[in-house]
């Protein structure tokens, strides 16, 4: 049994010094940075022809591993196929799939023949388990559902299912170990170098799901996404991963609770999901605000100091030499100084890089908190006698709605979130220059702040299929949707016939118009299915039945059957909702989420009448009560849907002129006859324009409870003009955002907030209240 | 090799699913939450006497592993030894120890015999698992150091070393498995069952390292605490943890960079040290700040609405029903209406009940960032049209100046954690009553947000020798020192030889007063030796050396030789320092950390000075440029001083008067003549009296640059009377503290911060700059 004792050790080194023992002398080439493809293979060369190495393991990042190097090493030397993470680890995992590496082979040969060992050929063996990084269809062990009649609170669903631990979901699914961050027992941060290693895999099927015109109760997105991906993953065994949005902690203590979906169609365990997560808000919240006492602590520099004292302080004098920093290098550039020693700048060039000369006035930068603070919409800064009375207004967001927020949603790697984060405009100069977070120095460290934050987290839904939350941005003065990077992660790890379900903020003409526009046009990835989501309860509404409103009682129509409202709403909001994913080439699947006061000769009635209106299928869905059985027909028709041909294209082309695209989404999407810009909004337009920001993508701010711009008119509303009341920017999210009326950007408490009933019995760590 | 497939799975469960397979029947039992000892014992009498039943796993807390229940299970039935967690992994584990858990022996058996297994005798084994649990010195494998000269960079260091995984460092020191929670690779949080896990283990000898009255630059208290953990750990073989706190992140990013340590006596990860770590300060930030909204909305509310609609929103009616939520009672119960029933209250009890009534210009509770936002120190909030004209003053601190900070670092459990929170006082109602966060109703909801950020960070030390993180109150308003949490669960891991190493804020007259009087008072733990830091360059400034500032080139005298100066600073600063260390009966060794510039005279005089004004051994440290192996001489006189008897004993009693508590610190530790109390600090004094905190202990809020209230007054300062300004106090943290002049709760940005040199390589995702 000497044998089985090294499997704890963990490290290539520590095999390196193992297999000596048992006759095996294999050399480990590490990477040095600058290593150059050619220096690796001339190594691997000499490797080949020396007969004292018996193996070679190429412990090189991915990059790297190019055909080339791959193909210069003798197959008998290569040794690939041990992690240098685990070596029991995967001796185990891979054994239950019929795999065994080399070393490991060598070990179990030992076992069987209890003999001594002197020399031994490697193996092809190596080679293969390359390829076994490939896709292949999960071994998902899903977790059993046995649903409860009454349904019991979110919070005690989840707490009655014991989530399976994330390392063993991220191994079903074909993530290595060393491309998993955990965060305790079940959720875990993902590498994005997986997009390396599976950079030749095909990407599943990509399926959106968006709604109708919502009431302000919500028609269940959510649910209906997790549903499906229970449906799909654990029940018709496809691949399927579900791409989330990280909720706000400010709403979960305030009026609205959770959003890990609802009933049987959940993310587990829902308090991680809505409480901190792996602290990507948090990560937010610090790099705003980073930048925000940048800019008031630049000005009162600046406002203190002479040029040449400003200048001394921030190109310091260290051990007698002034430098630049990178960068400051940057800013000197994109002024059009192009030199590099401090000394030969003249005072004109010394004044124009040491003052910004923010106009107060002209800051949009405001400060956020995750907290649902109403005091801080609006408040006076600087008014301690410390900072010499520049005092100025401001106020403080919701974290989620920074433009820190919506880059992280839309960046597709480290070194784009690098470069948008250093693009963001903050405010203006006196002289109508815009002023960046370059300019104040400070997007490296955002970039360091955000370096964890940009990585998707894994969890699991109530049947243990995997879920990306990542992500989550406004719907109104943003895009409202999870992270391109959770997406493509995910498409690559279901494979070609796996599927990825993603959802958009609000309804379709607002969550679903941006998805396409701006979140597509960003990752080049073209969706195949459309899900549209509508309720009993929101149909009557746009059919003519009375005002639904949060805390009041549901009016009778809503309780009653009623077919003739139904029908209404089918042929007014559900039918616009479909025409406008069709405006877009892409097959609409319409969802009917039951509830239990609807009848089944309105349910039939929707899903006859969304067929009549054009969708490829329309079936009912009881995930809620039932899991991802309740969602089965949905996932056979999205299945279905996804295998036709989608010939996606864009509402506009980005050159067009801001106005022309505004236009183009108030006509073909709202239904106005037209628009109409405010002075403001066409003073910023060209201002936009001048700037050289004029072929960014628009990101309407528009009501979600009407088409129109008025949350009263319900249905498909038709002759009204579009008013553009003002027009702002996010230049390093990559979007002009023109305001259709007035947007909060910072929620409020109630007179009694949900935290009344939120506790934690200290004993057995159990939490109560949320939902 | 059928058998081999079995090590994977992961659970009891399977467990209990494969042992059939084999012939065995073990039966689990699982704890109800009210299940009784005797409902136990009789449970297992049962098992005792059924044939059918070959093994009984007891899936019980430690705290219900009672001797009388392990007693009563037959040994040949008793299969505990199997974690729930990892069964593969336990086998592994301690296989290399030469023990083998009884199921997985009988796999082993099976692999050796390749026969059919029938029926087997459970081994006494389980039972000596059990006993495995407990003590016994490490097998730790330290981390190999090569320091160059010149010393690079901190981060530089940092990045050269690799971390051993969390995992593996965590098993080394005998944490189980399903004790820890990783966050990433290199840190994890440790669960607090540990301590029910340890109880009967003997606590190791407990370490504090506080310094002389520092210069403005820091005299290095934390790398001598690293250095001196290295020494003991890798290099003594003693069990050793250092205790520290957790670094703002708003001067890494501002003027003082990390906190990690420095040179080669460092934590590493560096980088994840001083960022985000696992989430402390956001989830503090958090708690502060919904503290704070809720109490601007309460006021809001309580303006807008009259009693009875405040009565019917805070106790809606359900489905009919009005029932008080438990927060809700609690109120009640502390406003003497023992009522249960919403509908039996008289309207005065209603009007008593719903409004807090606080008086806007006496709430004492700020809002918090972990940034550096000088433009926050004092603002005006609620100027918002929403929020109807209810503006009010109000301002930021630094997070770790949070209140909800120093109950962390207080706190001994989760239930006292809640209590704490509960207890807080936000303000002051008109009546002059305290509100409190129990009144505001967010107390459950705080320990909700902070159920997490109350276990310790587990990190690694450069030589691979466990650090816990936790907590980091400020060393002026607050007490300065880390978690009690932290030192309990050290010490019981080091056992009883073993050493807990931790540092105290400030100056010894700051930092190690209030570790005895506050920390060591909450905590019950007594110290064995106090670590006094000294630098020939603080020692030369208290000897009448030219003044040293931040940022100013250092005067000649601290450059060259100069015996006189250093001698005064020994006669003054340091024999006091030691003084005050032996009023609290712990012995101190003096550790000079030594600077480049230093001469062996110099080192020697300070050295031979320590111990004539009463040091126990006083020696040189090198650990900035040797690592471990530069504070051996340390180790040692640490090792040998802590087996000496202590006799601690607090410097004052509780019961005393307030003010009497103030004079006896302000005497005996500052050396002052006496106190003079300003009529607001007399007339808080009287309140805090009169609402039963006289009883608490004392936080005082004093310059850390000079023992004196003077800042410029070096060396031992007498013939002074200590002005207090003012008293304020932390109900929930238990402390009232005195300020002695102004402290800043806020740090500003200077005119070029730390982040213009911090910058991310989006492709190799290194880090530079930080230090």
């Amino acid at each position: 049994m000497r044998i089985l004792s090294i499997l704890p050790f963990q490290t290539v080194n520590t095999l390196t010094s193992v297999c000596p023992q048992i006759g095996l002398n294999i050399t480990q080439i590490c990477l040095a940075k600058e290593c150059s493809e050619d220096e690796i293979v001339e190594e691997l060369l000499k490797l080949n022809e020396d007969p004292r190495v018996h193996g070679v393991y190429l412990h090189l990042p991915p990059a790297s591993l190019t055909s080339r190097v791959l193909n210069t090493l003798k197959p008998e030397k290569d040794v690939n196929g041990i992690s240098d993470l685990n070596m029991g680890r995967l001796v185990r995992g891979d054994l239950s799939k019929g795999f065994v590496p080399p070393v490991a082979s060598a070990v179990l040969d030992l076992l069987e023949n209890h003999g001594e060992f002197q020399r031994m050929e490697i193996s092809l063996i190596g080679r293969r388990w390359l390829q076994e990084q490939q896709y292949r269809p999960w071994q998902l062990r899903s977790l059993k559902l046995q649903p409860l009649t009454p349904v019991p609170s979110d919070i005690e669903i989840s707490r009655a299912q014991t989530p399976k631990p994330v390392d063993q979901l991220a191994e079903e699914i074909g993530l290595l170990p060393e491309e998993l961050e955990a965060y305790g027992r079940s959720k875990a941060k993902v590498r994005l170098s997986l997009l390396d290693r599976l950079h030749a895999q095909p990407d599943g099927k990509y399926v959106l799901v968006a709604g109708i015109t919502p009431t302000p109760l919500g028609e269940g997105k959510s649910t209906v996404t997790i549903g499906l991906v229970q449906a799909l993953s654990a029940h018709l065994k496809l691949n399927s991963f579900a791409c989330l949005r990280q909720p706000s902690q400010g709403p979960t203590f305030g009026v609205k609770g959770g959003a890990a979906g609802g009933g049987y169609a959940q993310v587990i365990p829902m308090e991680e999901f809505n409480l901190h997560l792996t602290g990507d808000i948090h990560a937010i919240t610090a790099a705003n605000n980073l930048v925000a006492a940048a800019i008031d602590a630049r000005m009162l520099h600046e406002a203190t100091q002479s040029d040449k004292a400003l200048f001394s302080r921030l190109v310091p004098s260290v051990n007698g030499v002034r430098r630049f920093s990178p960068i400051q290098i940057s800013r000197l550039n994109r002024l059009g100084i192009n030199k590099t020693d401090p000394a030969s700048l003249t005072p004109e060039e010394i004044s124009t890089f040491v003052r910004l000369d923010l106009d107060p006035s002209k800051i949009t930068w405001q400060r956020v908190l995750d907290t649902n603070d109403r005091f801080l919409r609006k408040i006076t800064v600087g008014q301690a006698s410390t900072e010499k009375g520049q005092i100025r207004e401001t106020g403080f967001d919701i974290a989620v709605a920074s433009e820190i927020m919506a880059i992280l949603a839309l960046a597709d790697s480290l070194e784009d979130m690098k470069n948008r984060l250093a693009r963001m405009v903050v405010g203006t100069s006196r002289s109508g220059e815009p002023v960046t977070a370059e300019d104040l120095g400070v997007s490296g460290a955002l970039a360091v702040l955000m370096k964890d934050a940009i990585k998707p987290t894994l969890m699991q839904t109530l049947e243990g299929t995997p879920v990306f939350v990542h992500a989550g941005p406004f719907a109104n003065i943003a895009h409202g949707n999870s992270s391109v990077l959770a997406d493509k992660l995910a498409l690559k790890l279901v494979g070609r016939d796996g599927f990825v379900v993603t959802e958009a903020g609000f309804g379709a003409d607002i969550g679903m118009e941006k998805f396409f526009n701006i979140k597509c046009r960003a990752s080049g990835l073209r969706p195949n299915v459309v899900v549209l989501v509508a309720t009993v309860r929101a149909l009557k509404m746009h059919g003519g039945g009375p005002n639904v409103s949060a805390g009041a009682p549901l009016p009778r129509e809503y309780i009653d059957e009623n077919l003739s409202l139904v029908a209404g709403g089918c042929h007014s909001n559900l039918r616009k909702q479909i025409q406008i994913a069709h405006l877009f080439g892409v097959p609409v699947v319409v969802a009917l989420n039951v509830f239990r006061t609807d009848t089944q000769a309105e349910i039939d009635l929707v899903c006859q009448l969304a067929k009549e209106c054009g969708a490829s299928d329309a079936v009912p869905c009881h995930h809620w009560a039932q899991g991802g059985r309740g969602s089965l027909e949905l996932a056979q028709a999205v299945n279905e849907a996804a295998s036709r041909p989608s010939n996606f294209q864009f509402l506009y082309n980005k050159e067009m002129p801001i106005v022309e695209k505004i236009r183009t989404i108030a006509k073909k999407v709202y239904g106005a006859d037209d628009i109409k810009l405010s002075p403001e909004a066409e003073a910023k337009i060209d201002y936009y324009s001048q700037q050289g920001y004029g072929s960014l993508p628009i990101c309407m701010a528009k009501t979600h409870l009407s088409l129109s711009h008025m949350p009263d008119k319900k249905g498909a509303p038709t002759g009204f003009v579009l008013p553009i009341r003002d027009v702002r920017a996010s230049i390093g999210a990559g979007f002009v955002y023109p305001l259709v009326g007035t947007m909060s950007t910072m929620p409020g408490l109630p007179t009694r907030p949900c935290f009344y009933d939120i506790d934690l019995d200290p004993v057995t760590e159990e939490i109560t209240g949320l939902f």
